[in-house]
């Protein structure tokens, strides 16, 4: 499949490294790629300059964000939760009319400090957010309740663990569901509307306090019924 | 251990009884007792008469609130959310300082219908609202991730799930570790403050929708690391 990944951070480079070895024609997209590639010193999350990884993965295009999904039948938006509404509209809703567009953003605000706070929650959420933004986009959030290596290869964690899919389009969510098992997920639960992307983007306060108390990112739930 | 369990719902009977039943001298407080024995009616959440249960637990005196907290070591907040303030307020800071007050209310709001909203979250928590309101009362928020059955029979699920405790007393955590370990918990992990409930309560928007996803409230998260 012809995929776009929006963002160049840990989550666009986990999930454009993973699609791309699973076969799929990727694209990241990205503001500014001359600047992207120009940088030399770690992002603000701590990782490696973007031309080191984009060096080992020569087939996976840096471009423009809206050329990236002017191309993809598929968009992957993996850009911070602050940053996911302003380059969503830089892609332009001509490029996602109809297309599967996969939301892994969280809307967290570091504005505060450690830990941060949720932009919106409770009675809205940025799932919902995009969907309305974007009425023909088909939007499913998934994948924002773990870290970046447990999206794209769980079974790294030597046990089952689970994940979910909030959305509109029941076709959309089949499609990401496949892209999911491919990655190694086997208990996928669909949570049901757009509406319920508050409950896994509220998730993420506990989850916080886990990575604290535990002293590592690896780890998931696993939904124990 | 001389408990005091304030709540006479599901989960206030839940507890009750499990706690009986392990050999704790247990008395449950309520505003009027005379009224909860003479309603013959379901409560507002299905819960058959109260008197129904009384009778199957002789053992248990319903007394009013203060009564059943001033002869207690340990005392059980299994209150609604929203009544939770209101009654720990008739109990009085007098019977609840130095004591282990166990919280496990969540602040849901169901006044625009379901599902609920939070009536407090992600800057404060109801646990902390708690504690600041009896500064004396050493509280452990616990057991508000899960349903009333499984909260005392952890083990009826055939596979191991995780509990959480969050406060800032670690010796009263580590007494309510050790009566959750007697209920037949194995995997109780410590988020760490009273901070840390923000967390756990923020957790009840996916509980519900995997509630409504799956059918049961039969479930619970094990956390895998």
């Amino acid at each position: 499949m012809k995929i776009a990944v929006l963002g160049t951070g840990m989550v666009g480079r986990a999930l454009a490294g993973r699609l791309s070895g699973l076969g799929h024609d990727v694209t990241i997209g990205t503001r500014d790629p001359q600047a992207t590639l120009a940088r030399t010193t770690p992002d603000g999350m701590g990782s490696p300059p973007f031309s080191s990884w984009s060096a080992s993965h020569p087939d996976v295009p840096l471009v423009p964000l809206a050329e990236a999904a002017a191309g993809a039948e598929l968009v992957v938006n993996a850009t911070n939760g602050s940053g996911a509404l302003p380059a969503l509209e830089q892609v332009g809703a001509e490029h996602l009319a109809g297309k599967v567009l996969v939301d892994i953003s969280n809307p967290l605000d570091f504005s505060q400090g450690f830990p941060p706070t949720l932009f919106v929650k409770d009675t809205d959420s940025l799932g919902e957010q995009i969907q309305r933004a974007f009425p023909q986009a088909r939007v499913v959030k998934t994948l924002n309740t773990l870290n970046a290596d447990l999206m794209v290869d769980p079974a790294s964690l030597g046990a089952e663990s689970s994940v979910f899919v909030s959305g509109d389009d029941a076709a959309a969510k089949a499609t990401v569901t496949g892209l999911l098992e491919s990655f190694g997920h086997t208990d996928v639960i669909d949570l049901g509307d757009i509406s319920t992307a508050r409950g896994t983007e509220m998730y993420l306060p506990i989850w916080l306090r886990l990575m604290g108390a535990l002293g590592t990112a690896a780890f998931n739930v696993k939904i124990v019924r």
